[in-house]
C-alpha cells in the first residue's frame, strides 16, 4: 500500500465520502487510488474555485468535510477565494494539495511555489507530510482538525514521493472532537440579562440559525420580547413557513447602523459583533451604539444549540414558539395556473414566482447581489427552505456552492440565485452540474452590470462618473448570452424576458429533475 | 488631488498606458481616476486570472509594464496563477491591489485578508502605501522595481483611505534602471570556452531569444559549431523564416536528458540549467550530465543582447548568420487554393494550414499542451513570428496572454493555440476579446481530455487505470461546445471537424480582422 492508498483509506475510514478534484501530475497516485476505491466519489471540476466552493456547499449541508484534490501552489491559489468564503462560513473542509517530491523542490522547476505559504493564508490547520506513512495518518489528523468547533479549513500538503512510496503501518482512525458546552454560569448570566427589561436582541450566526436552535431562540423571544437578528451573510439559515422568523441585518452600513440603533444589549450566539463591510469616507466602521452591552452566549466554536436550549429552559418559556405562516393555500394554487405578476421581470415578480412554485425543503444558494436584497424578504413565507449566502464576500461562490449542496442532498431541489457578474468567475461549475446530473435550477439574474459597484461608486464619494468610469462596471458590450454559455457546458437553458416567461420556465424547472439554467433578464430598480 | 489621482498621474508620467482591471468597492477612487484620465486605457476583465495573464502578454510584447487593478486578497488570489507564470516569464508587471482602509482592518469584516501575505508569494517587490502622498510616489517605485533586470512583479497595496485622502505634493517621476552589462572578463572567458573544441551549446532564455540576440548566437554557432538550444517554455521566442533556428529542449524528462547527453559545456544566457518539470519515481530531477561544465554568460537580469554581441565580435565571426528558409513559394500559393491535408484533423494537418496561411509577423500564444508538441516543430518554416509559451506551468494562461499581446500589438495577428482543458480556466478572456475587438484567432484544440494527464498517469507508475480513474482526466460527459461558449461571450466562432474545414476557417480568420474562435475537433496520436 503506497502513501496515497493509505491516505485514501484513512479518509474513507474517518467518514469522508466525496472528493472534489482538479488534479495534476503530482496527484496521479491519489487519482489512481480514488479510481481503485469504492468508498470515495470523485467529482471532477474544471477550475479549482469550483472545487473549493463545492466542498463548502457540501459541508454546509452535511456538517462534515468533503475532501478536495488540488495541484501544487497554482491550483491551490485558484481555489483560495472560495477557501476564504468557506473559512468565513466556519465549515469543515479537508484540502489535499499535491506538491513536488520533497527532493525535487530544490531544483525550482517551473511550477515550484511555496505551497505551505499559500495554505497558511486561508487554512486553520496546515501540515506537510513527513513520509508515506505520515501522509496516511495525517488524513485522520486533518479530519480531526476540520471538525473542530463549527468547522475549520484543514490543508494537508502531500509531496508526490510520499504518495508513491510504500507504507509500513495500517491506516488509522482518530476520534472526532465535540463542540465545547457553554458553562452554566454563562447560561445563568445570559438568562438574567434577557430578563432585565432592556432593549435586547439575540444576534445569531453559524449553527444557531438551524431550525432547532431557532426554536429555542423563538421561545426566548416569546418570553422576553427580545428580537432575533442574524448576520447579513449567514452560512445556512433555515427559514420559511413553519420556521421561527429572523431579521437579517442590512448590508449597507448606514442601514445596518440605523437598524442596530437603540439596542441596549446584544447577545451573540455563533456570531461576532457586526461591522461595516467596507469603510467609507466619513462613515463609521463600528455599527453598534457605544452604550450597547455586548454579551456572548456561545462562540462559533461552542455548542450553540444546547446553549440556546438551556437559556430557553432556564427562562421557563413555552415549548412552542411562533413561526412564519405559509403562503395562503389559494396563492399557492393560483400559482399553478399562472404568474401573479405580468410584464417586466422585476426581482419582486421573480420572488413571487419562486415563493409560490418552490417545493418544500429546497436549498437556495444566494449570490444574487443587488437582486437578492429583494428576493430574500419576498420569499419569507415560502415553504421551509435553507438559505445559503456568500459568507466571505469573495464573489464567484454561488454556482459551486449549489453544486456541492446538491451532491450532499440529492433529494432536495437546489435553486441558485446568481448575479451575472459573479457567475462568470466560476462559470465552469455548470459543466460539473451537467456531468453529475445534479438537481440544481440556476437563475442567472442578468442585469448586464456589476450593479453593486454602481451603488458603491456613489457611496465612496468618488465624484461624478464619466462614461469611461462606468464602462469599468458595465457588463454589456458584448452582452453575454447565458443560454449559449450554459448549453455549451452541457446544462439545458432558457431565457425569460418577462414575468410570465419566468413563471412558466421556473415552474417547468421545479417539476423536472436535473440541472437547468434560466437566464432572467431582470429589470431592476436600484435600492 | 486625492491619492488615487496622484497614483494614476504617476503611473502615466512613468510610462504605463494600460490597466487590466477587475475592481471592487475598495478601488472605486482608482476607477474614477482612470475614468477621468486621458492617458490610461482601462480593460475590464471578468476574472482576475484574465487580468494578470493579459498583463503578462502585454509586457512580453512591449517590454514595459501594464498596470493591473485588483480587489483585496481574494481578487489577488484569483490572479495568482498567472502572476506565477508572469514571474517565471521575467516580465515587468505593476499590480495595484486595493485593500480596506487602514483603520478598518482591525474590524475583520468579511472580505478582510492578509493582502501583503498574498502578494509576497508571487511578487518580487511589495509595498503597502503609508499615506495618500506615499501611494502616489509608490507608483513610480513600483515601475522602477518592475523594470529591474528583464522584469519583475511589483505589487503595490493601496488602502482605500489613501486613495480617497488628499495629497499635498506633486506626482513624481523616477529614472528606470538599466540591465547590468556583463563584464569583459566574462565575455573573454566565454569566448575562450566556445573556442576550445568541446561539445557545447548556447542555452538561451528570456531576452536572448529575440531576433537580435539570436543573430549574435547564430554568428557564434557559425564560427564555433556550437548548438543553439532554448528553454522548453520560453517567454517569447522569435522564430520562423529569416530567423536563426533554435532547438527547443523537449518537455518529457527522459527525452530532455537524452537530448542533453554528450554535451561537455553549456553556456547559459538568460536561462538557468534545465531540470525535470516533475519528479517521477526512479527518475532523475537533474537532467544534465554530471561532467558537463556549466558557464553563465548572462543571467536573466543582465543585458543578454550586448553579451552575445560582444562574444560574437570577440570571436570575429561573420556578420550574417544562417537563418531558417521560408516555405517554398509554391507551397504558400498552393495553400491559397486549399488544404494540403484532407480527412481527419490531426495536429500535423493543422500545422500545415497554420504555417501556410499565417501572415508575417504573427504572434502565437501556445497553450496547446500535447497538441503543441506537434505544432511547434511543424511551424518552423512559417513566416517570421513570435512564439509565447506557458512559462510557469500554471494552466489557464493562453487566452489572457493573447488578449494582452494583441492590445500591445494591435497591427499584428495573434493566434492562440489553446487546449480545451486549460482554456476553461480563464474562459472569461473571450468576453474581453470581444469588448476590445482584438485581432485574435483562438484555435481550441478540443480533444475532450486532459490528455497530458493520461500520459503522466502512466509515467508516474500509478498502476493500471480503472474507468473511474480515467473519468477524472476526461473532459467528455458532457462534451463542451466551444462554439456556443464563445458566441455566448461575444466572440464569433465556428467548428472544424476535418482538415479541409479547418483550412477554410483558418484562412477566413487570417483574412478578417477581429476576434474569432475555431473549435478544432482534433484527432490526436499520443506522443
Amino acid at each position: 500500500m503506497n502513501g496515497a492508498e493509505k491516505l485514501l483509506e484513512t479518509l474513507i475510514n474517518n467518514g469522508v465520502e466525496i472528493c472534489f478534484a482538479n488534479p495534476g501530475t503530482s496527484e496521479m497516485q491519489l487519482v489512481s487510488a480514488i479510481g481503485d476505491s469504492d468508498g470515495m466519489r470523485p467529482v471532477l471540476c474544471l477550475f479549482e474555485g469550483v472545487v473549493s466552493g463545492a466542498a463548502d456547499g457540501y459541508a454546509r449541508m452535511k456538517d462534515k468535510p468533503a475532501a478536495t484534490l488540488l495541484h501544487v501552489g497554482s491550483g491551490f491559489s485558484n481555489s483560495m477565494a472560495n477557501q476564504h468564503n468557506a473559512k468565513r462560513a466556519h465549515v469543515p473542509l479537508v484540502n489535499i494539495v499535491g506538491d513536488h517530491a520533497t527532493y525535487h523542490l530544490q531544483y525550482d522547476s517551473p511550477l515550484t511555489a511555496d505551497v505551505p505559504a499559500h495554505a497558511a493564508i486561508c487554512s486553520d490547520w496546515v501540515k506537510v507530510s513527513a513520509s508515506a506513512d505520515d501522509l496516511g495518518d495525517a488524513g485522520a489528523e486533518a479530519i480531526q482538525a476540520a471538525m473542530t468547533g463549527a468547522g475549520k479549513i484543514a490543508t494537508l500538503i502531500a509531496p508526490a514521493n510520499h504518495a508513491w512510496e510504500e507504507t509500513t503501518e495500517a491506516a488509522i482512525s482518530l476520534p472526532l472532537p465535540t463542540a465545547e458546552i457553554v458553562s452554566s454560569d454563562t447560561i445563568t448570566e445570559v438568562s438574567k440579562a434577557l430578563s432585565n427589561g432592556k432593549a435586547s436582541a439575540l444576534f445569531l450566526g453559524s449553527r444557531a440559525l438551524r431550525e432547532d436552535s431557532l426554536n429555542s431562540a423563538g421561545r426566548i423571544a416569546e418570553k422576553t420580547g427580545v428580537r432575533i437578528i442574524c448576520e447579513t451573510f449567514p452560512t445556512r439559515l433555515q427559514r420559511g413557513a413553519g420556521r421561527v422568523a429572523v431579521e437579517r441585518l442590512p448590508y449597507f452600513a448606514e442601514q445596518a447602523e440605523e437598524f442596530l440603533k437603540g439596542f441596549e444589549q446584544l447577545i451573540f450566539v455563533g456570531a461576532k459583533p457586526p461591522v461595516a463591510f467596507f469603510a467609507y469616507p466619513g462613515k463609521k466602521s463600528w455599527l453598534i451604539d457605544e452604550s450597547c452591552k455586548l454579551i456572548t452566549l456561545a462562540t462559533v466554536d461552542q455548542d450553540q444549540k444546547s446553549a440556546l436550549e438551556a437559556v430557553a429552559d432556564q427562562l421557563s418559556t413555552t415549548a412552542i414558539p411562533t413561526t412564519t405562516p405559509p403562503l395562503p393555500e389559494e396563492v399557492r394554487v393560483a400559482a399553478t395556473q399562472g404568474p401573479v405578476a405580468t410584464g417586466d421581470l422585476t426581482p419582486l415578480a421573480m420572488s413571487q414566482s419562486i415563493s409560490t412554485l418552490m417545493p418544500a425543503n429546497a436549498i437556495i444558494s444566494d449570490e444574487a447581489a443587488t437582486c437578492g436584497m429583494t428576493l430574500f424578504p419576498a420569499t419569507m413565507n415560502a415553504p421551509a427552505h435553507d438559505w445559503l449566502t456568500l459568507t466571505g464576500g469573495a464573489i464567484g461562490q454561488g454556482l459551486p456552492l449549489s453544486l456541492g449542496a446538491s451532491l450532499a442532498c440529492p433529494d432536495r431541489k437546489v435553486i441558485a440565485l446568481q448575479a451575472d457578474g459573479s457567475a462568470m468567475y466560476t462559470v465552469q461549475a455548470l459543466w460539473s452540474m451537467a456531468r453529475e446530473n445534479v438537481d440544481v435550477t440556476v437563475v442567472i439574474l442578468n442585469n448586464r452590470s456589476y450593479a453593486i459597484l454602481n451603488i458603491e461608486l456613489a457611496r465612496v464619494g468618488a465624484g461624478k462618473p464619466t462614461a469611461k468610469t462606468l464602462s469599468m462596471l458595465d457588463l454589456s458590450r458584448p452582452d453575454m448570452n447565458w443560454v449559449e454559455i450554459s448549453t455549451g457546458m452541457g446544462v439545458p437553458a432558457s431565457r425569460a424576458t418577462s414575468a410570465e416567461e419566468f413563471h412558466q420556465q421556473f415552474a417547468q424547472a421545479m417539476a423536472t429533475k436535473g440541472p437547468h439554467l434560466i437566464e432572467a433578464m431582470v429589470v431592476q430598480q436600484m435600492p
